[in-house]
Parts: C-alpha cells; structure tokens; sequence
C-alpha cells in the first residue's frame, strides 16, 4: 500500500460489493473490479489472494479473535463460559458493520458456493474453537461440544443480528442466545 | 433391478469402495466401478446419480429418520427432548455398519471435496430438524438453537463411535453424549 494508492484495500473492498451486487458473484471478474477501483489487478492481489476472499478476509480476524478469548479466559473457568467469553469480543467487531454485514450476506446467499465457502468457515471456526478449549486443558469430548454449542449460539445469533432490518445490539442478543441454549438444555 | 442384475446396488457399492481405496476417489471413474463390479454404466445410473452419491445415499434416509422422529414426538415434549427422540433412531441405523462407516469416513477424510460434502449435508440435518421443531410449534430461535445443539451431538457421538477401532454401542454414545451437552450448559 504505497502513498500513491490511499485506501487500496477499502476502495478494491466498496468496487468488489458495486459489482457483486451489480452483475452477480460468479460474473464479476478481477479486472474488473480493479477497473472499478481505479487501481491495477497487481494491486487487487496485493490485498486479496482472489474475488472470494474479499468476502471472506474478516472471518480469518474473527477466528483470532475466538481463540485468544478462549485462550485467555480463567484456567477454572467453566468450558462454556470459556466460549461465551470467546464470542463477547465479536460484538466489537461487528458494531457499526451491520449494514456491510447485510450486504454481505445477500452476495452469500445468492450463490450457492458462497454458501457452502460459508460453511466451511464456521466448522474451521468450530475446530479452531474446540483446539484452544483443549489447549486450555478442557478435555475431549467436552471441548468439542463446548466449541459446536458455542459456534451454533454465535450462528443463530448473528442471523438473528444480520437479518433485521435495523441495526441491533449484537453482544446482547448473543448473551441471550446463550441463555436459550442454557434454558434449552436444562429443560 | 431386473432378476439378470441381483444385488446391483450392492455390488456396484462394494466396487466404488475398493476402487476409491485403491486409487482415490478422485482417480475413480464410474466406467471403472460399473467394469469392477460386473455391470453397465448404465446400471450404474439406476442407482446412484454420480459416483459421490455412492458416499452420501445414506444421508438422505438419515434425514428423514431424523425429520420423522420429531414430527412423532408428543407437542408437549420440550425441545430438546424432542431432539433427543429424533436421534435415537440413527443407533439402529448404525447398528452393524461400523466397519462400513470407518471405511467411509476414511474415503471422506482423504478428499477435501468430500469433506466440504459431508459438511454441507450436516448444515441440511439442521435445517431439516429446525424445520421439523417448528412445524411441532417450536417457535425460532429456540427451533434454530435446539438444531443445532442437537446435531451437534450427533456429530460429536459419530465421530467418537467412527474413530474407535471395535464398534461401540452408538445408541448408548448418543444419550452420553447428549447427557454432556446438558452437563455443559448447566455448568
């Protein structure tokens, strides 16, 4: 990102969902989105390894964001209060981005290998969820079911979140979430 | 299945399985299958749409084992219990086909394809068993999260049943497993 390019990746980011939305997912190329950004395919690939992962780039943050949240939470810390203390972070994260996020969501939607990329992020999501619970000394299976519980909160959550109209409190629905989940089981 | 073709199905079976094993399911044609197990390509597409479905026929029968169960259960019956009453059939489903399931799992395993497959069939349980909770009145996003938890015990069972080299009681995995998911939330 040199000076002569300000804001490359914002700008390659706003072209890509232009034209995303514009033509469809599939007919969108790089060199066009490059185009539309006034900057060259060499600088898109500088940014994104290809059209898919400017849909996907912040999932990686957000796998980070999980783990060093699990990772940190108290050695005697409950396994499922280690999760919920891994999903209270993404509510910073989202906070602001719940227009971005709607948009996002539609691109996904519409195209069905986008749908399934989605998938397999939140099952990497889940196993990387599941690992930290076990590096932290939780054993298996209880660190697995703590991880797929806790991504299944953060799922229904963020649909919930993602498909109102208006913009939520998402850490609040997640901690509710988690209080169904609770209610659910214990019923 | 004409009287000239007995067992077609499981013949044809039995020839994807060791040609996956032998060559990787990849470098297997279904030319090769329908020639290793005596009969026409043809034959072949009577049964299965494409050589993938040889690994995924059994997902659609658990499918509607699963999406059965609920719509039995009692309306009064709390979700998760329902859930719980729609995976206790999968233990006779499985009962006798350890072997068979190991060997699966490692062809799945060994392909990311396949491993992408596997998890978009388990995103279509949940969204049939969320269906199947609120068809019975269960109203969202307790339908979604009760899904959820619930395949997610699935999951966890299967894995531990499948990855053991003698065949476990999956029946009695499921319930333990089940039992953990409430232990962990009341935790």
């Amino acid at each position: 990102m040199g000076r002569w390019e300000p804001d490359a990746r914002g700008r390659l980011e706003r072209a890509a969902y232009e034209l995303f939305e514009e033509h469809g997912y599939e007919q969108t190329t790089v060199a066009e989105i490059a185009r539309r950004a006034g900057l060259t395919e060499r600088t898109f690939y500088r940014h994104f390894a290809d059209k898919r992962e400017v849909l996907f780039s912040g999932q990686a943050q957000l796998n980070e964001l999980f783990v060093d949240a699990v990772l940190a939470t108290p050695a005697d810390a409950a396994p499922l209060d280690a999760v919920a203390a891994a999903l209270a972070p993404s509510a910073g994260f989202f906070a602001g981005r719940h227009g971005h996020a709607r948009r996002r969501q539609a691109v996904i939607a519409a195209t069905a290998e986008l749908r399934e990329r989605e998938l397999i992020k939140m099952a990497a999501l889940v196993a990387a969820v599941a690992d930290a619970l076990r590096r932290r000394g939780v054993p298996d299976p209880t660190a697995s079911l703590a991880a797929e519980a806790g991504i299944a909160v953060f799922r229904v959550a963020f649909e919930r979140w993602v498909t109102a109209p208006e913009d939520g409190d998402f850490g609040a629905i997640l901690r509710e979430s988690l209080d169904q989940l609770r209610a659910l089981a214990s019923s």
